[in-house]
């Protein structure tokens, strides 16, 4: 059976959850607790050197890191991964615009919000990094204005992996309203068969 | 034929251009002059909302932004991505991190060494970015050690997307001294037929 090596409260696990819910796939769940420095100790970096869940841990004991190469592994040969060559470079295209332009900006202003101090220092850093989440925000729901889906005509792992931390960017102050195709799309993710929450922040 | 909106200085820009030279690939460089906003304007946000270059235009006028996506989308049915599912999620894997972990650190020292006024604040960031991009190289190293590709026994788009900013990183204070087998796999990237160096940089 798969492995899952995961944290509740990460956006980037809970695509990969939200993933495997919606293909029905059976997975063991291993959580490690990000905040104790867990995920940079010896036993989890022969894991993934790189100290971060989620990783995908298969069968045979191969581990795959990185969210959104976890999400194309699990989607090939399913609808959720376009076989037609531009619409499947077109889903990549905006796995990678996530991990650059949206998760920085709209995880990190929710993880600073919930675990970090707020000096005035920070608070300038913070507003910054708002700024560019509301950018990200704005830039889909321009493009979800005239579509259903992020690709094509219906869920990839394109809104998979925008989903999670979209659904939760007021967490960091990042708020939604003015972006009304970008809530429509919310709620069509939410109806897919299968379809499973963020769990509730602990921190 | 395809055309690549690009700008020289760019690693994100050179990885395609060096995919598209060992591929022996016909295209047209349209350059475009990131300093000057012209990536923000109308004429260039209709190619990509984002307002970054490389965008991949093809002959029938479609868009494709995001330099790894343009390598997967051109690499695909070549040796550069492998057809065996873990193999590919490696190599996805990788270009995901050196989006998250490597280009933001190093590429980011190196714009900021050649474009901004260096002040006592910015310094700090700087020195931030520095040791961040000091860690990418060495995790890289570390598992370059026992290996002469990032990903099975060949050249994937994995070494060619962590190639470019790779091989420059010393213009942006990161030295490589220290990183023994990272050198040694630059050089193996430089051997390959048909290679092209990044420009220099007219900063």
């Amino acid at each position: 059976m798969l492995t899952l090596h995961d944290c509740l409260e990460s956006g980037n696990g809970h695509k990969v959850r939200l993933l495997l819910a919606l293909l029905g796939r059976d997975f063991r769940l291993e959580l490690h607790d990000i905040h104790s420095g867990g995920t940079h100790r010896p036993a989890f970096l022969a894991l993934n050197p790189n100290g971060k869940i989620p990783v995908l841990q298969l069968e045979d004991g191969r581990c795959l890191p990185e969210s959104n190469a976890i999400l194309c592994y699990l989607a090939e040969g399913t609808a959720f991964l376009p076989e037609e060559p531009f619409a499947r470079a077109q889903c990549l295209s905006w796995l990678f615009w996530e991990q650059y332009n949206h998760e920085p900006n709209v995880a990190v202003a929710r993880f600073w919000c919930h675990h970090l101090e707020m000096t005035a220092e920070r608070r300038v850093l913070l507003a910054k990094r708002q700024a560019k989440g509301h950018a990200a925000l704005k830039l889909m729901d321009d493009h979800l204005t005239a579509r259903d889906w992020l690709v094509g005509d219906g869920a990839t792992v394109a809104d998979i992996a925008l989903y999670s931390y979209t659904s939760v960017s007021a967490e960091g102050g990042i708020k939604r309203d003015g972006y009304p195709a970008l809530t429509q799309w919310l709620a069509r993710v939410e109806a897919l068969p299968g379809f499973i929450a963020m769990a509730p922040w602990n921190g």
